[in-house]
């Protein structure tokens, strides 16, 4: 069993610098989420983009779908912004033999409170049950690509 | 989708009492872990027992499997002491159309550094996701029922 | 013995909204850090200005002042913004009789990683223990009024 | 200025051991907490002792007193279990031209909620503001050594 990450940006690696007063991305947090949840998987973590995902366009998900497609991997986790993850994953549906499931957080990694640990256990466990195909893990669920949609007045992921 | 979290205490649920200069299980940190992952999901919590698995007896086994047997959920969430998860999974084996997954944590929840939250994530994930059955969710993967052990030395789940 | 927080905003007091992608100042962290603090002291907040300290004028300046000079309290810690907290602390000079600390934080208090609970920690210490006068408590010093700067290229606190 | 932390044990660096299901006293955390308060002082860490504080001797406190008597440095901060540490702060007094703040935690560093870093945070500043003399930083207090008790049934510091 082994399980690619990919990181391409978003809240959950957001970091804030004091001296600019801003908040943007920083370092993945993915490996250190993995090793608090003293993960003991076969894995390895490409780091394909650093976006927030409103930035993310149509060339972006074609760079991530040709990446996907070209790799030997059958297992994904792929760490995404929030506003357009749904996008995302409806443009890696139909990768023939691949579990792919994209998660994020609300909240950065880097918070004391962070929804961004319990989502990756989430999405580590679903990549490694769930039959191929594309899933968004938030919100304490896992969600089939084409079938979540963020609400962001509620700041939550729900079923279409 | 309801998924019916059942509490057994273990090291999860530690808790350091100063007074007493011991270490003891205190309230379920269940409630907890799912805010922090801002879990949307319709659940409930039943705590039914508040051991170290060491202390878990055969009568013990019985009174969770009756519980279950005996309940209308279909999916199941069990927090638990580390070191004798598996033989409470071997346990609850073979109840018909159940999606049971046990989980709980090498550093207690109330940690600064505690492999809980991650754990609980993957829980939630395998208990939607995976078919009928029992099922561990502990370092980093999901193993069936029958197929794992604690490796006490090198602290961490393997597959038999 | 009784301590009057004033909190003005700052670093220490940043969150993050998701929705918005910014970063903004929330409600004073100084409760929190109180309560994390075991602390049993005599003491009320009191939240006169919610600003990036870059944002502070001399009037708001004038306000707290006026504010401390009117008030009957001897001792004072104020939660601050760190790139003006010095300027702040020469227009509080010379006020008789009382014992001002400012602090603040480099990191947001609600961060993994913060300085905020020990920076809060060394300024209710001086509040009690320094002779009536203006301080800073930033980088694990207690620096006067009038012999400090931050130094923003090493983002720290340090003599003049 | 220069401060040198001395550590004798006690609660502020328990460890929980999962294997032995033992809660033990372990490496200490002072380093961990002068590095999240991003303290630039002048300071070295000496490992004296390492005791739960009910085990502390009269022994273990003429070694201490003896370290320091002949030790070059003007300002120390001790940590030190909850339990003793008003007679170990009695068995420092008079030592002439030395301030001596000792602090600790009533829940261990190591736990997500902890007092900790609030109370080196107090111990620190202090140990530079204060006049000679030993004293206790605990419960958002500093107290005079001679004059302070650890009420057990509330769980704090108070005055005599």
């Amino acid at each position: 069993m082994f399980i690619r990450f990919i990181t391409t940006g978003g809240t959950i690696d957001k970091i804030y610098f004091d001296a600019l007063s801003q908040f943007e991305i920083g370092d993945s947090q993915i490996k250190y989420i993995l090793t608090e949840g003293l993960v003991e998987l076969d894995y390895d973590i490409v780091p394909l983009l650093q976006k927030d995902s409103i930035d993310m366009t149509d060339e972006d998900r074609t760079i991530l779908r040709d990446y996907i497609t070209s790799d030997s991997a059958d297992r994904y986790v792929i760490t995404h912004g929030t506003d357009t993850m749904p996008e995302t994953a409806d443009a890696l549906a139909d990768l023939p033999d691949k579990t792919i499931v994209l998660t994020g957080a609300l909240s950065p990694a880097r918070f004391k409170s962070t929804d961004a640990i319990f989502n990756v256990g989430m999405a580590v466990a679903a990549a490694q049950v769930a039959a191929p195909g594309v899933y968004i893990a938030m919100s304490g669920q896992i969600f089939a690509a084409g079938g979540v949609r963020k609400n962001r007045a509620e700041n939550r992921f729900e079923k279409l």
